[in-house]
């Protein structure tokens, strides 16, 4: 049916257990063409209707409870692990373990680790199920493995924008198990020891050193770029897990007290055409999404930038200790 | 400044009377550029720091209150009169007139209306201002006016989703000031009667007969394409305004009794990328505004009808008597 495992009896348990009326169903973008079907079986299989959330889904720091409050009696939320959030709804989350085999990988990932015996082990969420698999297989050829754990994430599992997990790992290299690479470029940068990433999907395995130095020069010329900026635009974004409207009015205050004029511009998406009213302004801070501005700031008209970043632009931080963003959850209701 | 009078002496009356710290702008998508020069005044004349909403704002059906809830302490919404809807944020509703002068294009339409005596007068938000002042103008000329009104919108006013107030005038033609074609199409089609429309930001003026007759056909080959559906989308918005979730379900119901599958879809926003995951219905029934399915009909791949249009499609209403859909507010809360 599926690349995933959607754990239907699981769903179905749930469902009928709370007597639900009424389900909602929320997929990231990668698993909304599952939605139909898993709509159909869940209304063939208990007496519940299904309500479909449209709305874009990259994270649990967006679980659609206050669109759908009213709605529904509970959130099927697929494809995440939960955050430690304030949900209105009651949710279950469904991780959606990726049925991929990545065992010739890892046989091939053996020659790259030659040379280091500590290794760190790390993914999404779509393969936490294999970590003790890829443990178990690492150590039987001779290397100690360690996973890291935090209060955000799983054992082992980093989110685009948490890496708990992995900062204080005192390990000879980091191995990444995962597609994309921002996950294994924020691995990196917080980590600072050498990470190797396999790409369970496309069979790559990669060292992600020159990666990571191309993003850095990006951003070099971004810093620069918006060092020219007196008007600017703060991004606060309205999903509960991102929403950090108290760091977007200190940065607004701090802009003040250097002399430039600033806007916090309140969005649920953040996009490019939804910034084009705002032109006249020259750059952006993003309080949203940490990897919005790094994944994305090719799309944008100006520089888009991260809080850190703000802070080399106004030579409050050294380039030299350069940081990705990152939402630390527990500061929400602070 | 702009086109438009933003009544900015209103704004800032307001903000200081109450005393609010933080202030949500909202901007439908034709003001948004002007958000950042009155988010500049507000924060220079008063002691409030502002928010802009820079989600798509299409109407007073999507006031930004839940969004912005815990953020701000008043919203001042701009371009759209208040509609019969709860708010949870104290909002300032400020109307947006435009500065356009209409004085010889209504000199021009008395050539187009030399053989009616009663005429009908009506118009979109910004124009209202201008509407004494066109019927003294009409009177003068001999001619017998009337505006309609209703509990939705204020005298002489149609919305894209609401047109009681020309539903009952006992009028020879109806004179629409205003861009655009949907409000005159559905003047024209709720009203039935003549319907003349001036456009006073490109100075047209022309008879609807011809357009509602192409759009009427359009309709015609989109339902004959829904005749053949098997599997539906159902499409309800989470819009305070717009939220037909018991229209939705009734519909679904029906369609089961109809031995047909149907898919609840709920979206903030209903854009055609959005419905890209469920290729696999064969149509989509709109329950959210009622222009979508008219406007947009050409840029979605699948046949997207209204409520109305399901029942010509299901044989429970004659196409001759074709309605267009309308959200009738008042049902919101029943």
């Amino acid at each position: 049916m599926s690349m995933y495992d959607m754990d239907l009896e699981k769903t179905i348990r749930k469902i009928n257990s709370i007597d639900a009326k009424c389900v909602g169903l929320q997929f990231p973008e990668g698993l909304k063409t599952q939605a139909t079907k898993i709509a159909r079986i869940i209304e063939e299989e208990t007496d519940a209707i299904t309500i479909i959330s449209g709305d874009p889904c990259f994270g649990a720091c967006d679980v659609g409870d206050w669109k759908m409050k009213g709605s529904v009696d509970l959130i099927i939320h697929y494809g995440h692990t939960p955050l430690p959030l304030k949900y209105e709804i009651p949710t279950l989350f469904i991780e959606a373990y990726s049925k991929i085999n990545i065992k010739k990988d890892l046989e091939k990932s053996l020659e790259y680790l030659k040379n280091y015996s500590r290794i760190g082990l790390v993914t999404t969420t779509q393969h936490l199920h294999l970590l003790n698999e890829i443990k178990d297989y690492l150590e039987d050829n001779k290397k100690e493995v360690l996973l890291g754990s935090s209060t955000s994430t799983r054992k082992g599992q980093v989110l685009g924008c948490n890496f708990s997990s992995i900062k204080n790992l005192d390990v000879d290299i980091i191995l990444f198990i995962g597609s994309g690479n921002f996950h294994p470029l924020g691995i990196k940068l917080f980590s600072n020891t050498p990470v190797l990433a396999i790409d369970p999907y496309n069979s790559e395995i990669k060292n992600m050193d020159e990666f990571t130095d191309r993003i850095l020069r990006i951003r070099f010329a971004r810093i620069t770029k918006a060092q020219t900026a007196k008007k600017w635009g703060i991004i606060v974004s309205s999903k509960e897990g991102q929403y950090r409207m108290k760091l977007a009015k200190k940065i607004k205050k701090t802009l003040k007290e250097h002399n430039m004029e600033s806007h916090i511009i309140l969005l649920d998406n953040v996009t490019p055409d939804a910034l084009l009213p705002y032109l006249e302004l020259d750059a952006f801070i993003v309080s949203a999404c940490p990897r919005i501005a790094i994944d994305d700031s090719q799309m944008y008209k100006k520089p888009l930038i991260t809080p850190q970043e703000l802070e080399i632009v106004l030579n409050k931080r050294q380039w030299e200790n350069y940081q990705l963003d990152e939402i630390i959850f527990h500061e929400r209701y602070k």
